[in-house]
């Protein structure tokens, strides 16, 4: 696939509905360099996930059944979101062990919400039989090509702001971000996938060579837990990724609290983890190497403003 | 005074030490018009007030004694963190009745703490029976001319940046910082004084023709909460307001809800007030008007960290 030209295609798409997120550069957070931080935590709904949604749903035909989707958190709220704001009716199916906080920001959207009792697997089953009833439309979360080309258009966007960085850590989940910004990037700077050590979908999946199960807990399971990797991630990684470190819960909630203490950024654990990789020495960069940290997520539990 | 030149020296004194803020421009919180917030909630310490700190600090010859403050809040973390960074001695005196987010935000700066018991009054006897002894300076929190300059240095750099509005509007408490605002633009912009309808000391001294003492209370009392508005921001005000609005505090805490929620910027309720003024109607623009509105504090009770 030419991603460059997907996602310059996803960029003209969802301009008029995403927003340019700011860029800073500090030397904070004992570290001995300067950092270029991306805040796309100010994203609507608190992620990048909005660039996703809104680039599939631009380039799609939605039915009139609208969209649905299962899901405790992130993904839901960008779907969410998207469809209202495109006119479609949206029905999000949220598990209960969500908990409060994401369900009310999954609520605050003003889609159609069927909390379903019980774990991600319950909502998932009601979602498809949501789905098989009323021909509504699901966007995937990470594996699919509109998703990752939406994703895709947060580094574009950062190179247009003037990026000055050799090297790019960006937290990984099920890898729609990191494929995005490796399509985008191809190469032309070096890429850092950061995992919590117990959400390592990519991680293991390079070392076995193919995308497997891996289990997932932790503080950031919530956000970055996806149990595999994306395939289209997968490849993308084999072929351009950089580095894949990996950070301890503790090094991303000490990242999380510096970020708040620091700048006054208050984002999930997920938000934080490239930054961890930076202040635990998960990632040493080189003298001179210039860092650059995306900053992915703010919908911590509990909600700051319940 | 030549404000102009007063800030212009101020700003090349703090250049090391302070930050240059983020600027965004967006349609949300359900106006009707664009506007541009400046986040000067991520100064260093939170708030603009370190500003002032490094700018009286810089061009004052620092006692032995070092500094001394009596403050529950901002101000005291703001000095402190300046003392620490040029390398002087700072004793903070902290009212008990500051409540442990505000007194923790001062600890963590790592100057000297004594928390008094009771409440503000107790704490200004101790730092003066402090100053007394030791010889320590004492720093205003708004009514002393490196204060106001400082504080002015957040205008200049606004301006440098680009600012593109007829209107500001700047919370005002004691009024270092709308002081310099007024001091910076000599009526170039039309700026707006935002108040809480119970801690409007300017508001109150504007009708009655002087400075006078006004109770104080409600959600922004322990930042805007100055009893008698200084002396060098009423005779700006006179010269160069072009108009002071009061807001309540239901409106302060919705605005505060809706910086949350839409941007994911988490302030305390001053930082929240000047956008409150939009949201409420209490300052309506002309068609046409470009607004821009300051983000001015971010340390809010609880700590959403703590």
């Amino acid at each position: 696939m030419d991603w460059k030209a997907e996602i310059e295609a996803a960029k003209a798409r969802v301009a008029p509905y995403v927003r340019e997120t700011p860029v800073i550069t500090t030397q904070s957070f004992g570290l001995s360099h300067a950092i270029t931080m991306k805040l796309e935590h100010m994203q609507h709904t608190g992620t990048f996930k909005a660039r996703g949604a809104f680039n599939t749903l631009l380039s799609t035909d939605v039915p009139d059944g609208g969209v649905v989707a299962a899901s405790g958190g992130n993904h839901g709220a960008a779907v969410a979101h998207a469809a209202k704001a495109l006119g479609h009716d949206a029905h999000i199916f949220v598990p209960e062990l969500a908990g409060p906080a994401k369900i009310d920001l999954i609520r605050r959207t003003g889609a159609e919400l069927t909390v379903v009792p019980g774990e991600y697997a319950n909502a998932l089953a009601a979602a498809q039989a949501h789905e098989a009833k009323t021909g509504a439309m699901q966007i995937h979360a990470y594996d699919a090509p509109g998703t990752v080309a939406g994703q895709g258009t947060m580094m574009a966007e950062w190179e247009a702001q003037g990026l000055d960085a050799d090297t790019v850590l960006i937290a990984v989940g099920g890898g729609g971000l990191i494929g995005g910004a490796l399509g985008w990037l191809q190469g032309r700077r070096k890429v850092v996938g950061v995992e919590p050590r117990h959400c390592c979908a990519l991680h293991k999946a390079l070392e076995y060579g193919e995308p497997c199960d891996v289990p997932v807990s932790g503080v950031a399971a919530n956000a970055l837990g996806a149990r595999r990797i994306g395939e289209i991630c997968f490849g993308l990684a084999q072929a351009h990724l950089g580095a894949s470190v990996l950070v301890d819960d503790d090094a991303i909630t000490a990242a999380q609290v510096a970020l708040w203490r620091e700048w006054r950024i208050l984002v999930e654990p997920a938000g934080a983890a490239a930054l961890a990789a930076l202040m635990s020495g998960a990632y040493q960069p080189e003298p001179g190497e210039k860092v650059a940290v995306l900053l992915c997520g703010a919908n911590p539990a509990p909600d700051p403003i319940a």
